[in-house]
């Protein structure tokens, strides 16, 4: 059965994006354009920026103080460098209204998770988000309706996580056309090491060290070829902007570069000792793993199913299925929770994508000793 | 004032092809797109792939031997994995005719122009080429006629090297829409194990370490991002083709091993003593050298210049002109020879692609002690 899905009414919630930047005016101008909401409050330490996002439609409403933009807020997103987050949590919390989600679009999220966890006030609900999509460019001028399009989305839900708070930020997300993944926080940490963190540090080393090479004879030569620019197009990054998330995710980024000049020094070994067969392996080993990488998937929903996942009432349980599923790689579309009228119980509705990724989700459910059952969504 | 290029019209070259894959076959696409030639004589050691090339348009007669195809050729493309070239070189040799041009797609130079150079027949003419573009599929099927388009295209005369054939070459290539770019043969290796050897064997290496490590979860996260993707398109290549590349280019590949794994050991050394100056340092100038990546050059030219460079009449001037130029990072779009009615002397006309270009041109020939003169190109 072929799911259509309708475009989100401007719903009730109202946004404020504190950080008016690339990644928050790229979330405001597809907020506005896929009318996922109706209201955009803006706030940027920047009044530059900010009057600018005000310019290009990226936010309607461009507050006077972080206080005012974010009163009245049901939905708060924190979109500054990641160590800069939590300064920006403290600024906010005093001024959220009981009910308000807050998230952030961070790099890197264990220590913020826990550094955020105790600073949430009575009624509010924090939940760390990490959009995968960006750009090398900077500023609102780069800000791009279309970012976030088809791009994974990963929360991480923890133990504390309120399900319905959860159930929201999934629902407005789904506006936006991304897939949502839920992720616990080190995990998050440990898969960005290895999928974006060490190739950056990959890219910027080989760019410089080209450059290097290079500087005596006045620059790289023209004639650098596809592969070398592909390479090196993220080396033209935010030197700040990593070096926080580096700082951030120091240990998973350490643990893997060591393994990885390991990984290289074997390389090097093949050709130093003419071990041709050595060298043939490892190179086909990387063309069958790059075949193997997963497209992204599709906007459309091939046929959206439920996952239905009868769960016990208590603290933890939103977090353990979520993030079951999202580790066996299968995308949340849509979450609600239906409490049993004799309490104690309820039954967490899944929204997935297609025949097959609920099945991977009921196989891992059931592997944790959850017992769903999947139906097609009504 | 702005030149206009002349499509080339079908001219006096007869053009073989041995060896019809991706790269033969994307050259024989644009030979007859371009209308450079309206003959092309294919062979391939694989009948399947000729009868494809054939059956593609990529040839317009498929020869029944490697004989066939290079008698009464005015111009042989020998397009095989750089290794195969020599065997195929001696297995065509006893069949050219006198005045016939050979070049090859190579993608390495130092080892193979001196291999081949004895190999030549009195009276034939041997070119080394590589033209920096590709792709990471393979086979005539991926054949494409705008692979090459304004790409560069390395030539690598050396002191044997004919002024009038290297112009028959440059003009046939210029109908095709690439920039000539001509360095030593070793210059040109040194150069392509940093801008793509080198790039390769790194893409492989990260690609094969993400596969490892997540082998035990069944694989790469859908989560990987485009910085990621990216870095790993090129890993998709074909092994054969790249264990070819580095055998023939070992010891500038290995230098260059060496010294990147210095680089990154750096890179990790700060993360590990958390010198933040330092990283940061290393990114920023990473992101520098990125933005000083040169762009490749228009299609169009701006003004077309003539550098007339009077010469004596010696062996070895041509490749001497043409690599200065070339080592300068200029591309030479058209060339011819005079020689002086008196003989012992000569000039050669450079076309040259905007003035800068033909200023920078002038400067490397003054240094070398030559005394070039520019005009606009008639």
């Amino acid at each position: 059965m072929a799911a259509q899905r309708m475009p989100s009414p401007a719903g009730p919630e109202t946004l404020a994006i504190v950080g008016t930047g690339l990644m928050g005016g790229s979330l405001g101008l597809a907020s506005l354009a896929e009318k996922v909401v109706e209201r955009v409050v803006g706030w940027d330490a920047d009044p530059g920026m900010l009057r600018r996002a005000l310019e290009r439609g990226a936010v309607t409403e461009a507050a006077g103080s972080i206080a005012e933009a974010v009163e009245g807020a049901s939905l708060v997103v924190l979109s500054m460098p990641v160590g800069a987050i939590p300064a920006a949590f403290r600024e906010v919390a005093p001024h959220l209204e009981r009910g308000t989600v807050v998230t952030d679009l961070g790099s890197a999220k264990g220590r913020l998770v826990q550094e955020i966890g105790p600073l949430v006030p009575e009624g509010v609900h924090f939940i760390g988000g990490h959009p995968i999509a960006g750009s090398e460019k900077e500023g609102v001028e780069a800000a791009d309706a279309d970012l976030f399009r088809g791009a994974f989305w990963i929360l991480t839900p923890t133990a504390d996580t309120d399900p319905a708070a959860y159930g929201r930020l999934v629902k407005f997300l789904g506006g936006l056309a991304v897939h949502v993944l839920s992720l616990d926080p080190s995990r998050h940490d440990e898969l960005l090491a290895l999928t974006s963190h060490l190739p950056q540090l990959v890219s910027s080393t080989l760019m410089g060290f080209a450059a290097d090479i290079t500087a005596a004879e006045g620059g790289l030569p023209l004639a650098a070829g596809g592969g070398f620019r592909d390479m090196t197009r993220i080396a033209a990054s935010s030197p700040d902007l990593w070096l926080d998330i580096v700082r951030e995710n120091r240990s998973a980024v350490l643990a893997l570069l060591h393994r990885f000049q390991d990984a290289l020094g074997s390389t090097t070994g093949f050709i130093d000792r003419q071990d041709w067969d050595g060298l043939r392996a490892t190179l086909a080993a990387a063309r069958e793993g790059r075949a193997r990488l997963p497209e992204k998937p599709g906007l459309e929903p091939a046929s959206l199913m439920e996952v239905l996942v009868p769960v016990p009432d208590r603290p933890g349980v939103l977090a353990e299925v979520t993030t079951t599923v999202g580790e066996a790689g299968v995308n949340i579309e849509g979450l609600t929770i239906q409490h049993s009228p004799e309490g104690g119980r309820g039954t967490i509705h899944l929204e997935i994508n297609g025949e097959a990724a609920a099945g991977v989700a009921v196989a891992a459910l059931e592997k944790k000793g959850y017992a769903p059952h999947v139906a097609p969504a009504v």
